[in-house]
């Protein structure tokens, strides 16, 4: 498919509002308060079930799943694997959120065995884009390299994996392997909220869930949240107010508004 | 009991602020940090302790105890299960708030068995309520029936097991097998905000602690938190800034206040 | 060393948003995104990887670590003795948050256990410190004792251990086993927030990833937080606003103000 244009994202904010999809999360403890505030706040329904019992089960109920490898346990885990394997069953779409991947080899494991569950959208930093591509690793939850210089690595994972690849960074860049989209909206205070790259996550596995199309439904998420906090950042001090009023925007942001300000190339 | 009136919530909510009690709250890791957030703002002392080893002794320290199950892994349902038979054992007032029960099997379970346990309130969606009395169920958090439509369902389960059940929704709608009380407070950002029924629960707790009736300390719980929102959305422009005046306004609320504002029937 | 002054902590603020110290925190479920969310405000980089398998190398990548009992679990636990170990095997600086120690059996045979591990710095409130150094215990996460009231038992624990003992409260005292700092700033706001103390402790972390003597560190963070509070009290009307400004003024606070305002003795 083309490049999605600054129309088709805000057809899919409508339309992802419209549907307000059921969007299961298995998220960390840090970012799953924020998450969850995060998809109410855009027009999505957010459910947490990540018991190994419930996991599977509801992915046949959900309209999209998040796995993110924030604070996994062995408990979580195993219901991130069962909930990735019956998404693929079920052709629930999923997103997979490789937190920390690279420097931290447990988690590293895990997310390569994910893979092979065939998600719709891999979305992390540059770091962790480089190292399940087989490359190095940041220190963490930052990264240490730049998205443009991720790219061969993300092309190559959303070749081999038929997924989208998103890298976040102060320039967005995704891929479905052929094409490449770059978003340059957001703000140096996103980096100072815990979550934000989490939540960006679990609104692509929202877009996914009500957008047939899988790069425009990253695109939208990210122009969704990058948008609103452009506008967000207008009015407010630091962090803290920062946050709240990301909240407002996500909820306020028209589509027009959406089209007007997204920064595609 | 004859049913509350305006000037018996007021008196509760002094009561609870000058008792300032314990509540010992077994919840999830969404609703978690707002839940002990909204107690703090209200005049109550959250504590979190939800492992099994000291979740029994707790109880007996505490002054009411919330079992939430929102998001229930293996080893914090045990301490549910030992915290719910504790309580009842000392006579410690309990709240069950069934989350998302009807569609997932395990947690139906799990929430039967703690009725067992004697709650003084269980909290729901009309969903759940339908759910543990037997009936349908709804797609996660949200609920797709009406409050006035589970209230048979509410008034056999307070019957059956010797407590108050309260029906979110609009319209609160609550019981104590007899009377049935509705609160017509609240505003429609209450549903864009993670953890607010979760922590309407909490809130029944801390007031179930510091009021000797159940079904006034179960509406005054609902008449703070609604009315707070009431004021709070008279000078918010969304969720974010919602959520942040929704907990200085119950911090603030004055007993006067919630006699004048709460709609009652 | 001597007590330090308050040009000492503007430096020590100065260094510390300088090196970004990465923060590795082992924390609890209510806490945990309130405490990334200060870490990112005042200019650290916090991360938390809180399970047994990953916990102790990341102590070596980490440049401090925050070990806090809030809701301990089995498993996690595990990777508090893992990390504790390997930060003291590592050198790396680790701070013991022991939440409610004294009442609760199981977790303080835990922090009995982890202070083997030689934290730099242990922070709590007078009951809790007095419970640690074997006396009594308050009544979950409330202080149910004066600062002032433990300092015989912080110096007792200091001296013992080797390390730094912090004890909040309206002024805070904190002690080397020899010098006594008192911090008079902070507003009562900071008691109907969640998590301001566990945030303290992952801050105090940061700082002695940062900045040489832990008696500085220590009294650096207290005074960057609750300077940050003092400023953030003086244009809000409730805990949720307060608490919002709060991130605001740590994220924007010169190490000029700080000195200047910064009440020691």
């Amino acid at each position: 498919m083309a490049s999605p244009r600054a129309a088709d994202l805000a057809d899919a904010l409508a339309s992802m509002r419209r549907q307000q999809p059921l969007t299961h999360c298995l998220t960390n403890i840090v970012a799953a308060p924020w998450t969850a505030n995060v998809l109410l706040a855009a027009g999505a329904a957010p459910a947490m079930v990540d018991n190994a019992h419930e996991a599977a089960g509801f992915t046949q109920v959900a309209s999209a799943v998040l796995v993110n490898l924030g604070t996994p346990y062995d408990d979580t885990s195993a219901a991130m694997r069962v909930a990735a394997s019956a998404a693929a069953e079920h052709g629930t779409p999923w997103v997979l959120d490789p937190v920390a991947v690279g420097g931290l080899p447990w988690r590293t494991e895990l997310a390569a065995e994910l893979l092979d569950a065939r998600p719709a959208v891999v979305r992390g930093n540059a770091s962790e884009v480089l190292a399940l591509g087989g490359g190095g690793g940041g220190r963490g939850v930052d990264s240490t390299d730049d998205p443009a210089a991720a790219m061969d690595a993300a092309r190559a994972l959303a070749g081999e994996h038929g997924c989208v690849v998103a890298v976040s960074g102060p320039v967005d860049h995704l891929t479905d392997g052929d094409t490449i989209v770059r978003v340059a909206n957001g703000h140096e205070w996103l980096t100072r909220v815990t979550g934000v790259g989490c939540a960006l996550g679990a609104l692509m596995a929202a877009y996914a869930g009500s957008v047939d199309d899988r790069l425009t439904a990253a695109v939208a998420a990210t122009a969704h949240l990058t948008v609103a906090a452009d506008v967000a950042a207008e009015t407010t001090r630091g962090p803290g107010s920062f946050a709240v009023s990301l909240l407002d925007e996500l909820a306020i942001l028209m589509p027009r508004t959406l089209a007007e300000r997204v920064r595609l190339s």
